[in-house]
Order: structure tokens, then sequence, then C-alpha cells
């Protein structure tokens, strides 16, 4: 149905949503609803054009013999994300209309088509917006599995391991907080989700990569031998896309935009976590130079994100200088503990869990500076995420190890993903150097 | 004009649109104008990035040596598309507010600037909002030709299709439906153009490569020779860009805004359209799986694009299990078209015909399981368009083989067309394999 | 705080935001700021996007010896940006607020959390939003900085470049128009910055690449060598994001959307925006098939974004048939000065002073067919700009040659600035050819 269709009076008639129209209640009363959608819709899409960003910023940070993987586990992960957050995930999550614990094949159902004003909850917003807006969320904790354990997972364990995080894991969790669970009732704060996305994504991470073990010849002979990513530019576009996608991640949980007061604030943290991210940027910049007399491109686009997962907590109430500290903080603690995990032995390929998991604590205890948190409560989520999150991973990982297998051969390995598992190289025709 | 001179008393009343603020109508009255107005903004700048989209995919499937060609191909038509539009096309599909069938050098005329409430179809949206979402659809049309013809068209050939199909082919056709004409009245159903796009693209597609022949090589002593994309970063960066365009596309089909059940329709319609891509990736994932023992990321992808096409008949009605099935089922279609077409020797290089002709198809069949459409009406439809833009196109494509030729030389396809027909490589420093 | 735990009474009364909705005001007093302030949050997000866009233009045009570097630059300038702008920036740019001409260490104050109606300018806009748009577009000028200077130029001095560029050079000169300044005064027009940013971005870059001097064998016994871009298709996909950025750009700049007058409006810049992009695209792929025998990508690529420049100081008044005629200028002027520049030994290596200088200058002097401004006002305007920014970072880049050097050496150009400056190539397993 299109334009001059509608103009003509039998089409106004036939159409549930214009007829409406005829018996239009007062804008004042429809219009907060209709702004909020608008505002999940909105935040929805770019927060959905983040699964793209992560696809480029892994597949760029990979070795070229990996990259058909990479792109095959983050539009799969995204897939499969939004099938099980559909068909457990968002219905286990917000509990409130329901009243199980679990909703175990309790399917997310959407508004009716053409709902009366009459018919809807006024003082919200469409289920349908929600429901979208929440999903892309969940993915989004997904990706961030993908790029910690590059280069020598196999798909199907991975993907499995993707069905019980995006399905069961995650929900639970943010349920605690998100879901007016127990967390939510204790005053955790955390407006986005620096614990409740970010660093559960990167808990599942930290469990995965220790499971799997390092790359071959990562660590050889006491040396840490750098694996370079294999194509910058992509992994630069990715950066951009994520920074760009975190306007709606930010901006989207104020959760409304329908007086002047929630709009200005969804413009205030569009503000400040377009400056965390700078700040984070900008220290990874200056710190790398200072530190190893080269500025270091991957620590820069890394201090970016986790200045965005910094501010992710609270992007609401700090000052712009707040969040500019709060987000070059963030910047600090990629340059650091990237080479930690290393000397540790942690192989984490794209830098996932100093982006997600180390900023992502740092930001849910930021919110004590500008918020009305304590330190306390702010810990006790963030432990308690952890130790759900870690010990769930874990747990999961080994039994995926024991069952299955996670890990492709040493041969496949060398030989890379994209041909041993997929038969298919992302690149066929550059020749390798 | 910036801000601060705006908030200058003698600014305001100098500048138009603000003037209009004095004497400002009820938002009851102009809110749904001011909502669809900025429906058609929104999924008209997400349907034009679809344009990026299709020259990502189109250039990750291509050999290197066509990548540039493939480049100019869509930034060239999209171009085209822009101005046939405004030349002829609108005026000829949307014929209400014209008294003639054709609309020869009817060019399209925006509403005045600074439009007075009270001369505006306040029942409406802006002509400029419509006139921009209507001309990025017809854009997506073009581009469907493009990948399928790929890697052996001479450009010049193929651009004056593009100015024949978006100028006069889908507007005629196109008005059948969307203006108002005899489908329209018969009852067809096509919310957002999975037949009166997609369709329409595909069969002018398969037009096209069944003129040009295969390429070289393509079909030799009865094998298939598989001739992989030259960058499947690019390629899966470009699906994820035409997925989220599509909310756009189905989102914006809603045509209006500004009412509680309109809105919530657009919101129901992202959720769908989200399942139906997410269905058709998993879909192709698994079948290839099953089928080759291999995954296959070109199959996922164009499993997401099929699921895409697929909603898009019907992207409102369907429950998230309807959006599920449906969109699922274009990726079964996907997995076993794609080879047959190979079987036909019918040389489709980026898989364009299974995703946009056959889950077009599907598409507007499926409709008949959530709207009030008949069978009947749709395969009335279907095959209106089809022998239509089939027949048309397959006459245009000789007419352009007579008179001008339209394929390369042997030689110059095998050189590649960068450097036969441009003269300019894509990635000069890379060296091929 | 996600959705269910809004719905539980008691959050309600604890939320600023939604406390508010206990005593709303009507939306005829509250709703144009409102969709001001989500004009300028959407506009503004499209606009930043546009970092990513001349990232991969930039990117896909140097030689792949130069991508790390060019992505550093890109990066680094954008967070420098969103620094300084919000240091001295925005209070030196729009000083009605503040009684100094130029606002040392002024940072930019957000509307409070949560802010009333009342106690909001509901004539207007939230400041947060407003700040975030005029962000995002100092930041555009000085990424056509990046492009002009590349493959030669240091990192940092460039850096420093940017750091007194975005924090005092374009608020300045960004005052005497978009704050109220003497050429506002004088009747100078330029809708979204055609002069104020796009020639300014050209007249920096041109200082610099006069200063740098040409890239080693770029001019060599009397011939011009081509050094072809690395990558097309990531320019293409720059070149896409650009336009796409561009509705933020333009649609943005009618700075209202809470009437009937200024939504139609934002949909008329979008439709006018959108054709002249393809009349510059179009206009170049025949002129250069004309002139050459072949269609050049790079040059329709610069043609549209010459299109996209030229209307930009008036994307409003003009027919679409002006848009069309504007933008194509824009693409003639593009395709004739690039080679002229190579000519008088300018090595602008994107073309960035022939799309943003010649055409933003030609885009200015076009307001006068559709505008009221004066010729005279108007060429007093591009003279000013030209005469202050061309001069001033003449003087800096004088300045920062004699301090620290700007260019790197002979030996390092020659390596390309990824392995010398850096360390790090962008492309490093793909063998060079």
């Amino acid at each position: 149905m299109k334009l001059k269709t509608l103009l003509t009076a039998s089409a106004l008639i036939a159409l549930p949503g214009l007829a409406l129209a005829q018996e239009a209640p007062s804008f004042d009363e429809i219009g907060p609803y209709i702004m909020t959608t608008l505002l999940f819709c909105m935040a929805g899409f770019l927060v959905f054009f983040m699964a793209a960003g992560f696809a480029m910023l892994e597949g760029g940070l990979v070795r070229s013999k990996n990259v058909t993987m990479q792109m095959t586990k983050n539009i799969a992960l995204f897939s499969i994300a939004a099938i099980m957050y559909w068909l457990v995930g968002f219905n286990t999550m917000y509990p409130g209309d329901f009243n199980g614990y679990f909703a175990i094949g309790g399917q997310t159902v959407l508004d009716p088509v053409g709902v009366a004003a009459a018919d809807a909850a006024l003082d919200y917003a469409s289920i349908g917006s929600d429901f979208f807006f929440q999903l892309v969320f969940v993915a989004a904790t997904a990706s961030i599995v993908s790029g910690a354990v590059a280069e020598r997972i196999k798909l199907w364990p991975f993907l499995i391991f993707v069905v019980v995080l995006t399905g069961i894991m995650y929900p639970i969790s943010g349920s605690w907080q998100w879901g007016g669970g127990w967390l939510s009732e204790a005053g955790f704060s955390d407006f986005a989700g620096s614990t409740v996305v970010h660093s559960v994504g990167g808990w599942a991470a930290l469990a995965g990569v220790i499971v799997l073990g390092p790359r071959l010849g990562k660590y050889k002979d006491g040396k840490i031998n750098p694996m370079p990513g294999s194509n910058l530019a992509l992994a630069t576009l990715g950066t951009f896309i994520l920074w760009l996608g975190w306007f709606g991640f930010n901006g989207g949980s104020q959760l409304a935009m329908g007086t002047v007061g929630d709009v200005s604030d969804v413009s205030r943290i569009f503000a400040n976590t377009n400056m965390a991210a700078a700040a984070g940027a900008v220290t990874a910049l200056i710190l790398t130079q200072v530190l190893y007399s080269k500025p270091d491109l991957t620590m820069v686009l890394n201090g970016a994100l986790a200045g965005l997962v910094s501010i992710t907590a609270e992007p609401l109430a700090p000052t712009l200088f707040g969040a500019l500290w709060i987000g070059a903080v963030g910047g600090v603690i990629v340059v650091f503990t990237v080479p930690l995990l290393d000397k540790l032995k942690i192989d984490d390929v794209v830098g996932a869990i100093p982006v997600h998991l180390f900023a992502g604590i740092w930001g849910t205890i930021a919110v004590i500076f500008y918020g009305e948190a304590s330190i306390v409560t702010q810990l006790t989520g963030i432990v308690a995420y952890g130790v759900f999150t870690f010990l769930g991973s874990l747990i999961l990982w080994f039994i995926l190890k024991a069952v299955m297998g996670i890990r492709v051969s040493e041969e496949d390995e060398m030989t890379g993903l994209d041909m041993a598992e997929l038969g298919m190289e992302a690149y066929p025709e550059f020749s390798k150097g």
C-alpha cells in the first residue's frame, strides 16, 4: 500500500491504521507513546547496525585465513540471538507480564495490528518496539564473545554457546536489573549496560579463551608473537559503526522521548557518549605514543570502544567533563590491560576483554561519582554478574569441549578456519605475503 | 542559518518556518503530518543506504578484476534512477494528481518552501518526503539487475537499460498496485514490494542474464566452475547494510506514523522484518551444513536477504512465528535454487534471481496465510508483473544487443572489465594469487 | 533502567523524566521542542557517520602503505574536534549567551538532567542536541584537510593543526555567519555550510598541500605520475556514507522540525540534496567518457561529492531542477579542476580541494539564483572566509614546519607512513604487486 492509494477515500476506510484518524485522540495523550516507540525503533536500528560493526572490527583484526569464519559467526550469532530472544529470552528477562521465572516456550507476542489508542498502554510504547530494542542488545553480548575466541574455535560449539547465552544466561541475569529483579531493588545502577551487556559478554569471552587456550604459536619460547590483523581499514570502519550504534545503545536506554525532559536527556546522552569515545581514543593515542614512541591504531580503536563502554553505565548524569575523564580512564585501561592479558597468556584476539569486561567494570564503578548508587551496591552487581556469567560460561564451555570439542585441530588452525571448516576463502585472489 | 541566529528576535521574524510558530495550529491537527513526513525521511535515508549495501555485496561477490566496474555501475544506476524518477517516474507511477497515463516531462514538483499548515494536505505528508521515499525504492530495483549481469556486461548498455527500467517500466507496473491501478483494485496485496520491487528487479535480471549468456568458462565440459567472490568481508558488510536498510523499506511502507496504531505497526514491522532475515540466515546455515557438510557463507548472506524479500509482501500481519517460517522458506528457496540456476546454465553472479525473484514470488504468495488476499489475486499479480517485466526487459535487452552490443569481447572479459572498459583497477597493489 | 522497571508505580515516581508526565504540558507547547531536538540528534548521528565516510574514502584513495596512517588521522581528528569544540569552540562560535568574543575555557554546559518544560527554552531545542549537531560539523572540516595532505604529512603536526582549526579558527570564522556575526548581518547566505564548512576545510587543505609540497615522484620530468588509490571499493563505500550523512548535514540545518513548514522543508532538502549528488555523479560519468573515452570512477565519486557540496549553501529554495543543474555544475568543476591542480603541481591526494573548495565556492555563488542574497554579499563572504582561513592556515603550517617539521623524510615517504611512523601495516598479508 502506497501513497496515492491512501489518498482515495475508499482506501482510507479500508485501512485500520488511518481509520483511527477519524476519531484521533489528542496528541497530549498519544504523543509520548508515539515518540517513545519511535525512539525504540530508531535506537534499535542503530544498535542492530552494531552487528555489522562487530563483524567488521573482528574481520579486520583476525588474519585473512579466518575472515570468512568470522563473518559467518557474526551473521549467524545475530540471527540466533534474534530467534532465541523471541523464543524464551524476552519473556524470561521481563517477567512482569508473566508469572513464571523462566519462560519456556513463552514466545513474545507483539501488539495487534492497528492497535487502537484505547487499547494501548499509553503511558509507554509498543511491545514491538521494546522487543526489537532489547533484542539487538542481547546480540551485542554474543558479538563480544565472538571476537575473543576467534581463529581457533569450531563454528558449531560456538553457536550452541550463543544459543544458551542469548536464550537463557543473558536474559536471566538481565532480569536481575532490567526485569525489576533483586539488583534493581537493591539500588544497583547500570543505565545502558556496562555490566548487564558488556561485562557479561566479557565474562563469557574470558571463560571461552581460558578453556580454549591461546592460538598456536602466540606464546612461544617465552615470547609474545604479534599476529597482526589483516585489514585495519575494515577494523576502523567497524569501530566507527559501533560508535554510531552506541548513540542508539545509550540514547535509546533513556526509554522515553515524549517529554521535554526525556528528549533533552536523550540529547545529553548523545553528547556524553560521543565525548567518552573521543576521550578514550585520544588517551590511547597519547599513551601509546608515550609508552611505545609510536601511536598504535588498534589501541586507538579499542580506546574509543573502551570509552564507550565506560560511559554506558551512566551516560546521562555526568557533565561533558565527566564523560571525558570517565572515557579517558577507559582508554588507559585498554592500553595497560591488553599487554597484561598477553603476559597471563590469555589470548583475546581482538581485545574484547579489556574493552568490554575491564572498561565495563570501570564504567559501573564510575556511576558512584555522578549517580546515587553506592560503591557497595555497584560492586555487588559487578560480582554477581561476574560469578554467574563466568561460572555459567565456564561450565558450558567445558561441557561443549567434552561433548563435541570446541577447538579445531592444529592442522586446521594452521591452514585457517576458512578453508578447513568452511572451504571458502574471504580474499581468494589476494596472494599472501 | 544556525542556532543562535534564530534566537534573536529579528531572525525569528525573518524566517518563514519559525514565523509559523506564532500562529501554530494544534498538534492534534499537524502531529500526524509531521510524524509521517519524518517516517518517510528516516525510512528514506535507510533505503538510500541500501545502494551502498548492494554495491558492497556485489563488489564482494565478483572477482577483483571487475570490482571498479561494479562500483561504477552501482553509483551510476542510483544517480540515474534519481534523475529519471523525477523526470517521469514518480508522476507516471502516482498519476492521481495528474490526468495522463504516462507523464512525459511531468517533472515532480515539491511543496513550496515553508508551506503553511493551512496549505498542506494535513491528512498526509509532504510531497518531498514521499517522493524521496519512492525514489530510493526504484533504485533498489535497478541494483538487483546490476548484480546478476555482472562481470561481462558493457557499462553503457546497462545504464541505458537502467534509464528505461527506472523511468518507464518500473513506474508503469508500479502504478498498477501503488498508483491505485487495476491490481490494487483487484485486491492484490504487496505491502512493501516483494513483487512490485524485488520480483520486478529479478525478472529484469533474468532477461538480462539469458540474453547475455553465462560468463566465459562458467559452464565448461559439463562442469560448473565456481568463480568465488573476491572479498567476502565486503559482501557481509553489504548484507548487513541491506538488512539495516530494510527496516526503512518495510517500516516506511506503513506510510503513516502519526497514530498509536501506525507507530505500533511500524515497530511490529521492524520486529517481523528482523525475524524473517534471521530465519533465512539460520535456515541457509543449517541446510548448507546438512547438504554439503560445510556451512556456506554466501548462502547464509543470501538466505538472510531471501528472508527479507519473503517478508516484504506482508511484514505487518504475521506474528513473529509467521515471520520466522516465511523467512525460513526464503532461506530454503535460496539454497535449492542457486544450484538449480547453474544447472540451467543461467549465470547469475550474485544470486539475485533466487533472492529477489524466487523469494519475492514466495513472499507474495505467503500473504494469503496472514492477509486477506486470495491466492488467485496474488498469482494474477505475480504473473502480470512477470510477463510485463520479463518480456519488456527481454525486448529491451535484445534491442540494446542489436544496436550497440551488450557484452564485452572475450578478451576484455578475460582481462576483466576494470582494465578493459575503465582502465582502473579496484585493488591495483594487491597481487593476484 | 529498562522497560518493565518503569512500569511499576514506584519506579515511575523515582524517575525525573517520567515524573513530568504527571503534569505534562500540552504538545502544542512542547511538540516543536521535542521534534527539533530529535532532528538534531538524528541529523547529528548521520553527520557523525560522515567521519567514517571520510576515513573510507581517503583510505581507499591512498596507497596501501599509508592506510593505517589515514585511519589513525581520521579517528584522531574526530576525537580531537569533539574535545576542542567542547572546550572552546562551541562557545566561541555561538557567543550569544556569553559576552566574550573568544571563549577561553568556556566549556559547553548541557541542559540539566530531566529539565522541566517550564525551565526549557520551549521555542527551540536542547543545548545537548544543538551542541552535538554543531560538533559533528566541525569534525567534517578537519576531515577535508586530512585527505588532501595524505601520504607525506607527519601525524602530530597534523593533529596540532586540527586542534587549532577545530578549537579556534573554524569557530571564529563560523561565528561571523552562524553566530550572528557581521556576515550574517550583511546578508550572507550559506544554509548548511558550502563556505562555512567545506570551503574552510578546502582553504586549510590548500595551504597545507602548498607548504608540504607534492609527494615524491608525483611530478617528475614534466610528467604527472598517477598514484592510484589502493581500494576503490572502500572509496565507493566512503562516498555512499558521506552521501547518507549529507541528509543530516543539510536536512538538520533547517534547525527546526516542529511545524508543517519545517518538516516539509526538511524533506524538500532531502530530495534536493539527493538530486544534486546524483547530478554531480552523472555529469562526471558522462564528461569523463567524452573527454577520456573511459568513465573514471574516482571522478564519479568526487562528482557526487561536489554535487553535494554545491547544494549545501542553499539546499532548500531550489526546485529539483535547480538542484540538478547546481549539482551538475559541481560535477563539471571536479572533472576540470582535478587535472588543473596537477598542472599547477598542487598535489591533493583525494581531490578534496576541487570537491570542497571549488564546488563550495560555486555553491555559495549559486545561492543568488534561488535565494535573496546578492552576488556582492556572497563574494564578500567567500573572500572573507578564504583570506582568513587560507592565511591563518598558511601561517600555522609554516610555524609547525619551522618548529617540528611537518613532512616525513624521503626514506619514510618511500617506505610508507604506516611502517615508518606507526610500525603497523593496514594489510600486512596482502603482498604488493
